[in-house]
């Protein structure tokens, strides 16, 4: 049997793929826009935007290629439109750091989800992998992140100690985040239990995911020199 | 003489252009991206998303720009952050409504101004003239507020009446942006001279300037069927 475009299995998975990363790429222009009105240096300011640009550009590249599986990316993307709000309104930065900090553990996250679900799927779509892979390979904010942090903490421990509690605090919300997502869609809980068959089989899928996503945090706090 | 890149008086003045509209790109993507955020539709969400990516990417040709004439960027714009600050202090938007409008009247004057600056700039310099060119082309903005005014009104003549009012004070608020700048950049007032010196040149600049605004103003506001 030949899959109708957006009726399939492997589209119907392919769909929610690119409804969670819309829905990313929808809130990281509205993030990155707002860091950018609030950054101390205009070189900064320039920078964001460059970034939110680049969120957006992403966005119409989603847009056409659930255009090609048949989908409208409203469509796609509503069922995900929430998926940040908890987290969002439990975690209010209260310095420049601490939203840097912010958006660089939820984007990190939000890739290391990403990075396993377009694992997970069919192996014919390299068109959502492709889509997938660029969003985790843009380290731009990263590297904008990594530069700012590890500058004002090597002249102040103190900032370092806050910040490294408050990494742990993001993070312990942005797992809860991810718990929410996989109970609440079963198409992407799917493409996870395919994605991390291999890694200790005997371990509920929760604590296989949220093993890697810790590790990744970890690796992401050690480059900004903080305590994970 | 054959000016050096970035020190002649042309460039001068082509760079002030430039900061002008990269300031207003800058606030675009701030601005826009506020407005997406709180969108009543996902459609409308996605829309204002692509125009803030639009914004970003004139960010980054007026960047390259600047390039060509030996300029960086970050320079170029400094001498006008704060142009906008005055003007969004002190127009609150109290509704959606009042949101998509003063963005519309905003981008309408900025986009009046730029037009009459280029007018003014040598004629050699094409690039410079076709960016601005291009920001006032781009009517994406427009018609979606268009679109999205005139349903709303249309069945609600009270609404029609306060957005009215409210065109006023933001049409005056965004003159006296305009005025703010004239004084405090000879550069640009040496533009504005020259593109408006066929325009009863008896009549000071502001004046001639303000006319033109005006009527530009008021052409938009009968296009969302409202009383200038």
């Amino acid at each position: 049997m030949t899959a109708t475009p957006g009726t399939g299995p492997a589209d119907t998975a392919a769909l929610a793929v690119l409804g969670l990363l819309a829905n990313s790429d929808l809130a990281a222009v509205t993030r990155l826009a707002a860091d950018a009105e609030v950054a101390p240096s205009v070189v900064d300011r320039i920078e964001l935007c460059r970034l939110v640009g680049a969120a957006a550009e992403r966005l119409g590249r989603i847009e056409a290629r659930a255009g090609e599986l048949g989908a409208d990316l409203a469509d796609v993307v509503a069922p995900f439109l929430g998926t940040f709000t908890d987290f969002d309104a439990r975690t209010p930065p209260g310095s420049w750091w601490e939203r840097l900090l912010k958006a660089h553990v939820g984007f990190g996250v939000e890739d290391d989800v990403a990075r396993l679900l377009v694992r997970g799927l069919d192996d014919g779509d390299e068109a959502t992998r492709a889509l997938a892979q660029a969003a985790v390979d843009d380290d731009r904010h990263g590297a904008l992140v990594v530069a700012r942090v590890t500058e004002a903490t090597a002249a102040d421990p103190v900032l370092a100690s806050r910040l490294a509690l408050w990494g742990r605090r993001l993070v312990g919300e942005a797992l809860g985040v991810v718990q929410r997502l996989v109970t609440d869609h079963p198409e992407l809980r799917g493409l996870l239990e395919r994605a991390l068959a291999d890694a200790s089989p005997d371990q509920p899928l929760q604590q296989r995911l949220f093993a890697v996503l810790t590790a990744e945090h970890t690796r992401r706090m050690d480059r900004l020199g903080l305590t994970a």
